[in-house]
C-alpha cells in the first residue's frame, strides 16, 4: 500500500540535495509511481539542473553489465566524482527481481556516500519507463551527482529508446555472444558511441573485435564531424582495460563538447520529453471510447464505413482544437 | 526509384476489388511507403469495409510459423473462404529478406486465386508498421478476403502491438523452446487467445503443454465471461492437429460474437488507429526543434532551468490550441 500522507516536496528536494539517500529514494519512487506530486517535484528541481554527464550502458544478459558498471564506478570515484547508477529494465515487469539481484554485485560501494544505486522496473506500465527515466535523470542531476550511469537490460526498441537518453552510449558485448551480424540485427551498431568487448580473456575476443570494427566501418554515420566508435577490450571482473575504456569515454565526451553535439543531443532529449508530456495532455482532451467524447463518435463513423480513419482523425483534431 | 506517375486511386480500388492481385499489391505498396495517395485510397476503401475475420499468428523464430500459416490456409480454403496472409516483421529492416525467404514455403498456394500473400517490413521507419498494419488490413478487407492471417516475427513490444490488431491471436511455441516461464517473461500469456505447441512429435511436447496450461490457469483474466485460452498440439508440416486447431479458433470466434467482444475489440482497434492519426496531426502542429516554433522555445526554457518539463508542456499545449 502506498502512503496517503501528503508529500512535503520542498523538504524532500532540500534533503536530497543535502545528500540524504533516503530523500533521494523517495523522490525516485514518486517518479517510478507517476505520483501526482511529481509535477511539484519537477518544478522544484528545475532550477538546480547542473548538467550531469550521463553514460548509458547496454548489452545482452550475461555480457557483464553490472561488473562493468562497478568497474566504471570505481574509476570515476578515483577522480572524486559523485556517481549515481540507474538500472532500468524495460523488458518486463517480471524481471525486476533478477535485476535487483544483479545490484548486489555493486555492494562494495554500499558504504560510499559518493555513490548512489537505484533500480527501476517498468511495473507493468506500458511506456512508463519512457516517461520515468528522463525524470529520474533530472532528479539525480539536481541532487548533485556529477556522473549518472544508466544501465539497461532489454531487447530492441526499449533499449534503443533508453540509450537515447545518454550523452554517451556504451554497448557491451562478449566473445561468441554478440558477433557483428548479431549486433547489426539488434540495431546496436547505430546506438553505440563506444563498444566494449568484455570477457576479453575468452576465446574469440579478437575475432569479435575485428568483426565489430568491420561492421562499424561499413556504417555510414550521418553526423557532422564523424565520430567513429572505438572498440575496447576489457575483463571487467579483474579491472583489466579500465584505463582504455575511460580514455575512450573521455575522448567521446570531448568530441561531444567540441562539435556542439552535447548541446544538440540534450536539446533533442528535452524536446522529446516535453513533446511526450504535451501529447499526453492532448490525448486526454481527445477523450477515450469509454468516456464517450469526440474520439468515440468519430470511431463509430469509421466502424459504420461512413468515414475513413484519416477523415475521422481530422474531425477529432478540429473539434479538439475548437473547444 | 519510386514512380512519379500520379496514382489513379479509384481505378486501383476497383481493380483490386475485382480480384486483380497486381492492383492489390500496388495499394499495399502505397500503405507500406506511407504514400501521399494513401488518404485518397483509404477514403475510397472505407465504404467497402466488410469485417473480415482477422487471425494473428505469432511466435519466436523456428517454431514453425510459416508452416502453420500454410496449414491454416489449406483448412480455410477447404471451406471455400478467400484468405489473405500478411507477414509483418517489426524487428528490423535487416530481416526483411529472411522473412521473404520463409514466404517461399507457401508457394503451393501461388496459383490459387483465393489466396493472397504479402510481406511487409518496417523499412527503417520507426513506428511505421504501427500505422501501416491496420491500413493493410483495411485494404485486404475491402478487397473481399474473408479471412486475413497476420503473421508476425519479432520480439517484445512490437509483437504485442501487432497482435492487438487481430480478432483472435494465436501464439505458437515449440517443445523446449518456449516453456511456461519463458512465455510469461515474453508477455505472450497475456496476448494469446489460442496457444499451439507445434512440433508436438518432439520430446518434451507434453511437458510444454502442461506448463503452459498451468501458467494460463494462474493468470487472472479480467474480461467479462472469461475466456480460458486452449492449448492445442500440432505437427504443422504433416498437417497433424489441424482439426483441433480450427475447432479452437472457431470456438473463440463464436465466443467473441456471443459476448460482444468482437465489437469491443474492433471498436478499440479503430479508436487506437484514429487516435494515432490525430496525434500525428497534433504533433505536426507542435513544430519540431529544427523548424523552430512553440516546442523549440519551450525546450530552450527547460534547458535554461527556467521551466520544468511539465510547465513547458503546458505552454506548448496552450499555444498549440490557441493558434
Amino acid at each position: 500500500m502506498r502512503s496517503r500522507r501528503k508529500v512535503d516536496v520542498p523538504a524532500l528536494v532540500e534533503q536530497a540535495r543535502a545528500g540524504s539517500p533516503r530523500a533521494l529514494g523517495r523522490l525516485l519512487t514518486l517518479v517510478e509511481n507517476g505520483d501526482p506530486a511529481l509535477r511539484e517535484a519537477m518544478a522544484a528541481l528545475a532550477p538546480h539542473a547542473s548538467g550531469a554527464r550521463t553514460i548509458g550502458l547496454t548489452g545482452s544478459p550475461g555480457v557483464g553489465k553490472s561488473t562493468s558498471t562497478g568497474m566504471l564506478v570505481r574509476a570515476l570515484r578515483d577522480r572524486d566524482l559523485r556517481v549515481a547508477v540507474l538500472a532500468v529494465d524495460p523488458s518486463s515487469p517480471f524481471s525486476g527481481g533478477a535485476l535487483l539481484g544483479d545490484r548486489i554485485r555493486l555492494v562494495d560501494h554500499a558504504l560510499d556516500e559518493g555513490v548512489y544505486i537505484r533500480s527501476m522496473a517498468s511495473r507493468g506500465h506500458l511506456g512508463g519507463l519512457a516517461r520515468a527515466t528522463p525524470q529520474a535523470l533530472r532528479v539525480l542531476d539536481a541532487a548533485g551527482y556529477d556522473v549518472v550511469l544508466v544501465e539497461t537490460v532489454g531487447v530492441g526498441q526499449s533499449e534503443v529508446e533508453v540509450a537515447g537518453l545518454a550523452d554517451t552510449t556504451l554497448v557491451l558485448l562478449a566473445p561468441g555472444m554478440g558477433d557483428g551480424v548479431q549486433a547489426a540485427k539488434a540495431g546496436i551498431l547505430e546506438i553505440g558511441d563506444v563498444f566494449v568487448v568484455n570477457k576479453a580473456d575468452r576465446d574469440g575476443a579478437d575475432a569479435t573485435v575485428r568483426e565489430l570494427r568491420h561492421m562499424i566501418s561499413l556504417g555510414d554515420r550521418t553526423e557532422p564531424h564523424l565520430w567513429r566508435p572505438p572498440v575496447v577490450k576489457t575483463v571487467a571482473d579483474r579491472g583489466q582495460g579500465v584505463e582504455e575504456l575511460m580514455a575512450a569515454l573521455d575522448k567521446h565526451w570531448s568530441w561531444l563538447g567540441e562539435h556542439g553535439e552535447l548541446e544538440r543531443r540534450r536539446r533533442e532529449r528535452a524536446a522529446r520529453e516535453v513533446e511526450a508530456l504535451a501529447l499526453a495532455r492532448l490525448r486526454e482532451r481527445l477523450g477515450d471510447e469509454h468516456g464517450g467524447g469526440i474520439l468515440a463518435t468519430a470511431v463509430g463513423e469509421v466502424l459504420a464505413g461512413r468515414l475513413d480513419p484519416y477523415a475521422a482523425a481530422d474531425t477529432v483534431v478540429e473539434q479538439t482544437l475548437g473547444r
